[in-house]
């Protein structure tokens, strides 16, 4: 899915600059400083959105998006025909390489709170709306080629984006996204949506990014109810499965419809205001940042976080909530044949998924860490009145998958994967990450394969398992339906690629799958891999600090 | 409360070997064993109890009890107004030295398993009906002065006294306690009762009682529905009440009442067959024997059992049931000023009820245990159904006890502990035990103060805690109730004795005394003790392997 664009070094960047601050009076064209501002911060006046420092590649294809019809605009449309594809370039590599600007002017007639609950957390339970930073990134940083940075968007700009993808009017995003997504939220929410993000100067926003991962961010307690009447209204009414998962069909069967006899846990942010309090927090804060968590990050040998698997931090029906799974435990489990205590069940997690051995401890946290005692505390605080020992929740685990006539073949996986999960998960399932502080990076979409995936004893690495996990939960917000056909394609397509070492193995591939993998829904000493070997040959022992 | 008797050295065995075989003609007096058998078996025919084995100041007291009119039979009353003291002591210490034996005949038309229930778990939540056990000892095999063997008596002597005490033909029990636990039985019950003890073969009590200790005879599944529907029946009719708590006044006001309201947990032996329930088994063993079960025993430096202050093994409403703990837990706690997990609240029990430093490990068990497995999937299935976080639990801990206009005093105390404690706690708060297989003894009532008791770090040291515990749920089963005040006396009187030191002290009484025991109800480096010092100053810092 990704466009190949000539490199950086290539492009004329002068040429750039001068159509920039110039245009082109022989071809009509008026220059970009006109609309987009001398610092390319963009104009509350006339809507233009701020350009400095976004993404080159998006910016040219945004540019193709108006050659295409896809996006429509008196000005930007003949200005994009009368440009050929080096100038396109040129001028999209040149607002990349500007320092980040933004002449937003924040309404104060605009709540920007509710805005800021949806951004940041989305509205899952109610309606299946991700929030928007999963994936513009850390408080709209931007993400990849296809998610564009929000933060410091003028304000008229984001409200009218919102409002065309709603009419249809824009195009282009990547399988309809932006348009299924936005058709969840009101105008009232639009509108504060748009309020928030223009009110994050652009400058701080990669600070302000970092404050977020760190955990500091936190929303007020009273800012902790539903943001809006509006959005609870909405919410309750069910109004989720009449936008665009009715618009495109069945709502996925995979994942629980009656939301109302769901088990509500309680509102995030309201978790109290004292010691108990802030270890409910530093649980959030590990269960979404987990390989980058200061506290957390040392067990990890991986770029994984919980969430990843977990959806909504933990909270949603259909991904294995957290909920769920404080009242089933102690409970014996097959894997290691024996009763495992809530902290067992974390440390498995980190064992297998978070690949902890490769981690700079090389080893899960003790039952003593703490991020055993937040996590355990973040999962407790969430189950606030589950029933102690229920194991039928509805939502609990991933809901079941029927087998289909065809089986599962990574062949046909591919190109499912290549057309639906790519744009996010990357062509190499290497993931994807925003620009974090100081240039590192920020896990956005989670690797799905290779050294900085699950490994080989993760539960995920079961290509039933996975299935489930898709069908239900994928691609996030369900702003399409995957078959059934295509979620078992894609398992095993995914599943067909190397991935670090079962810890179990014992140098020995055959007793190994043997002992531990001989599932018909499983690769591991069996397929063989892309380089000839089987599966598992040619996974690494982890070794700590490897990471 | 006891009774000063003649070594066994100094007492004429011969002369009590004569006076069983061939009574004496010249007064008039048959022989014992006419009625007891040759073997001090007992019989069934006359319903005349077995005395082999039995304890000598028990068998002494019976007598005297016969010549007082507090026991009453044709036969046994002459006999005993003609012995004098000395041959009293002899016939009884001649029967205590006869080796275990049982004539016992167990009919055939009696079902034995409600009375085995009943033996062995009482019914605290439907009659606060202690079992059987809790005061005669394992299975039944008699402990100190005050409380007969039970097992291999005759049927028909068993059923005959259950009903002389509830008749009150019979008297003489100390404080009146067997009298009001038995008008919580029905007759069926009693008979049931009755059956299952006399089933027990005497030679093989110890032996069975040392199965029990290890958790190996426990209720078939089949059999944990309540007993019988008479049982169930009462319990639900709430006629728990009507018997010797209204008998004696009030029911005592500081435990729930509305017991119609109180959480229920699983019943007993209910747990499932597998993996998960023998670890809840194992966890149940060990709540009842944990200084002596090979499992836990080696982190206890004490003998205390978990089920000394939480009663029914952790089930009972009012005395800190496991089942609100679970469900509050992790929770902040003032005492180590952090966010305890259910483990470390666990290991806290360890450290200071339990005395953990002065054991073999000398520290709790380690969040990896098995004995902290254990516990906690005992804990979580108790709390099956409980609502997660529910901190308002009817029954939770110890219920509030108001502060008297008197205050507490331990020389008031001491007069209640001799009337009312003693019986059972021994005259030195030393405990009582059963005899074990080996010579070895069994825990049945917990010391009070001195080495093997709590530490002066455990909850249970502070006077206003032991007084909560001790108005709500003393003595074992409230046949009688303490007043207010009586329980606050007494609570200082307990608490007003040496015991283990406190393992945070620092070497320095007055700087531990003001770090952890400046409140009001502590006597921790205040009150002088027996022997001239401040308490705490002369309590030994535990060492591992002390035990």
């Amino acid at each position: 899915m990704s466009v190949s664009l000539p490199l950086a070094g290539a492009v004329d960047l002068q040429l750039g600059k001068r159509l920039a601050e110039q245009g082109d009076a022989s071809r009509g064209l008026t220059p970009c400083s006109e609309c987009h501002g001398a610092n390319g911060g963009g104009s509350e006046e006339v809507g233009a959105p701020r350009l400095a420092a976004m993404g080159e590649a998006y910016l040219a294809r945004q540019i193709d998006n108006y050659k295409d019809g896809n996006r429509r605009h008196p000005i930007m449309q003949p200005w994009a025909d009368a440009l050929t594809a080096d100038e396109v370039q040129a001028v999209a590599a040149y607002y990349a390489s500007l320092p980040p600007a933004s002449n937003a002017i924040v309404p104060n007639d605009i709540d920007p709170k509710p805005g800021k609950w949806l951004a940041l957390y989305g509205d899952w339970a109610g309606r299946r709306l991700p929030a928007c930073i999963q994936c513009h990134g850390p408080l709209g940083v931007g993400v990849g080629e296809y998610f564009p940075a929000l933060a410091g968007q003028p304000y008229n700009y984001l409200v009218g984006q919102l409002a065309a993808w709603t009419t249809g009017s824009r195009k282009g995003d990547p399988l309809g996204m932006m348009s299924a997504m936005n058709r969840h939220l009101s105008a009232k929410e639009s509108r504060s949506v748009a309020a928030f993000y223009a009110s994050i100067p652009e400058k701080k926003a990669v600070q302000v990014a970092a404050e977020i991962e760190r955990g500091a961010l936190q929303p007020d307690p009273a800012k902790a109810t539903p943001p809006t009447d509006e959005l609870g209204q909405m919410a309750t009414k069910g109004s989720a499965h009449t936008g665009p998962l009715a618009h495109q069909g069945e709502i996925p069967s995979g994942r629980p419809q009656a939301e109302a006899e769901l088990f509500e846990p309680p509102l995030r942010g309201t978790a109290p205001d004292d010691d108990f309090g802030e270890l409910v927090k530093l649980g959030e804060a590990i269960y979404q940042h987990t390989y980058s968590h200061p506290v957390s990050g040392k067990y990890v040998g991986n770029t994984q976080v919980c969430e990843g698997c977990h959806l909504d931090a933990g909270r949603l029906a259909g991904a294995a909530p957290m909920w769920a799974a404080w009242v089933s435990y102690p409970a014996y489990r097959g894997k290691n044949k024996k009763v495992n205590s809530m902290t067992e069940r974390l440390q498995g997690c980190f064992k297998y998924s978070m690949n902890a051995q490769a981690s700079k401890v090389g080893a899960p946290p003790s039952a003593e860490s703490r991020t055993i005692h937040a996590l355990l505390s973040y999962m407790y605080w969430m189950a606030t009145g589950a029933p102690t020992g229920d194991k039928t929740m509805p939502g609990r685990g991933f809901p079941k998958i029927a087998e289909t006539k065809q089986g599962f073949d990574p062949a046909r996986g591919k190109r499912v994967y290549a057309e639906k999960c790519a744009i996010c998960h990357g062509d190499a399932g290497e993931g994807a990450w925003a620009e974090g502080e100081g240039g590192e990076k920020e896990l956005v979409f989670p690797p799905l394969w290779g050294p900085q995936s699950y490994n080989w004893g993760a539960g995920m690495h079961k290509i039933n398992t996975a299935a489930m996990f898709i069908k239900a939960n994928m691609p996030l917000g369900n702003f399409i339906e995957l078959s059934d056909q295509d979620a078992w394609d894609v398992a095993a397509y995914i599943n067909s690629h190397e991935r670090p070492q079962d810890p179990r193995f014992n140098g020995d591939l055959a007793e190994t799958t043997q002992r531990f993998h001989k599932s018909q829904f499983d690769y591991y000493g069996k397929r063989t891999g892309p380089d000839g070997k089987l599966l598992g040959e040619a996974a690494p022992m982890p070794t700590a600090s490897a990471k």
